[in-house]
């Protein structure tokens, strides 16, 4: 998933071909976007070592991600603790999957005690982790990619969606500490919105929404969401088989490379009357007459 | 932890008592926080049951949040297969422990393999969990409040932090999909920035650097983050002994309730020459002349 060719280190930022719609209409460009790739922290003391997590993050700083991640977690009190950071470099990995797996070597013979640290998802090899592994694991769970559909929705109607989400949101009003996640029909009219201090929270609530009220699969809607557009929002979306995803903000690379594998339509800065396309942009209808 | 007495429902929102810092000098007030609580999520089936996930959410939908978490992660794919979602309600659970526990029991005799789910940190006790186990965890870390300091920032100090920030970010400015963690002398002198897709990871990196670097404990810096104050960064700060947090967004009241245990000084909505004090005021100095 990573455009990292062989030895080459992943960058901090991504360039993809996106479709900007505006007042103007639409046109096509280059946008930057931020790397997100999974990083897998290992600690080693002696002959044994473990996983202690595995974080997306963006690319860069990854020993000071390290360090500063045993430090937090009082695993360690002082630099001299740590006798090595390194990458993961066994003969076999593939290009993608260099510099994802950090090895934190430190001065103690055996393990501190790391019951508490888990594994977020599975891993698919035994030096290995890339943005791949994600998509594998959805697999696993048996998420396969949206079929192909006859939607289109005019770009007009996403572009309404932000101001009809917030008139609903009650506590962000109050508090401006909470994310947002707003379901609506295709023609633009409000399901149902959820908020919470987490952004996945927010999703996960309103998803079980639907699933209470056994509206799954949730085929025929879009879903705006109120932050950046992760791939752990883009995963939940191919779940319940949203088929679109709107976000007034950012999405990282590793959100747009899953949209595209699993055929949601994805856009992003969806705000002040304009929009980018990342992903899917079959089922959007540009109407600049509208704008 | 929590304003909820016995028997009543953790608000969505929580009201603290605040001091704001504008044009016009300092004044009190009431501020509303969006309220921060962690959710124990509990699988049962038959006889068995397991923690699937702690959650620091805000309270409301919690048994959407159930129902959503366990679809999301396809343990469930229609809605027969959940025979009942629960508050678990134990008779020696305290007030603040109530509703932190939902029990979503299912149709299969034995569980799911749930392994790779996990807990986020160690639970105290057997039925509750509330914003106290988070002290509990860092104290059980070693991690001791700060201890009384004669620090004294200038408000003035403090509300130019953000653009001095930001005329170091460069990723930032490129992809708009970052968060950023900055760390400035007492005096406002930048010390470093780290920036990444995740808000822990930004922040993890900042105090990695410091590590590495030996420069802990971190007594006499500020530090600044460019999204929502949760909990989880408070805590951060807390184990690299920063005595100022400040962030240009909201804080919890998670975040709020651990920075007045741990003796950080923690200020939200510092922009556009304002902030708002809602932790440690001791530490910093009205100048509303400079303003």
């Amino acid at each position: 998933m990573s455009a990292a060719s062989a030895n080459e280190r992943p960058g901090r930022t991504t360039s993809r071909s996106i479709l900007t719609f505006d007042a103007a209409g639409e046109h096509r460009r280059t946008d930057d976007l931020v790397t997100e790739e999974p990083l897998e922290l290992r600690l080693r003391a002696g002959s044994q070592q473990s996983t202690l997590a595995v974080t997306m993050r963006t690319p860069g700083n990854d020993f000071e991600l390290a360090a500063g991640f045993v430090y937090n977690e009082s695993l360690v009190t002082s630099r001299d603790e740590i006798v090595g950071l390194s990458y993961c470099v066994d003969s076999d990995l593939s290009a993608e999957q260099r510099y994802n797996v950090v090895n934190i070597d430190i001065r103690a013979h055996t393990l501190p005690d790391i019951e508490r640290f888990e594994r977020h998802f599975t891993m698919t090899s035994a030096c290995g982790i890339c943005g791949r592994a994600v998509v594998d694991r959805l697999e696993t769970l048996g998420v396969t990619p949206l079929s192909e559909d006859d939607l289109r929705v005019d770009i007009a109607t996403i572009l309404g969606l932000p101001s009809i989400a917030r008139a609903s949101q009650s506590i962000f009003e109050r508090t401006g500490g909470l994310h947002a996640a707003a379901l609506f029909t295709t023609d633009g009219r409000l399901l149902a919105t959820r908020e919470d201090v987490g952004r996945h929270n927010a999703l996960d609530k309103l998803i079980g929404w639907a699933f209470i009220e056994k509206r799954l699969p949730l085929s025929n809607t879009i879903l705006l969401v109120s932050g950046r557009a992760s791939y752990e929002l883009v995963q939940k979306a191919a779940v319940a088989r949203i088929p679109i995803l709107a976000s007034v903000s950012a999405p990282s690379s590793l959100a747009v490379d899953l949209a595209k594998t699993f055929g949601i339509t994805l856009l992003g800065f969806v705000r002040d009357g304009r929009a980018n396309c990342y992903a899917g942009e079959q089922r959007i209808i540009p109407t600049p007459e509208s704008l």
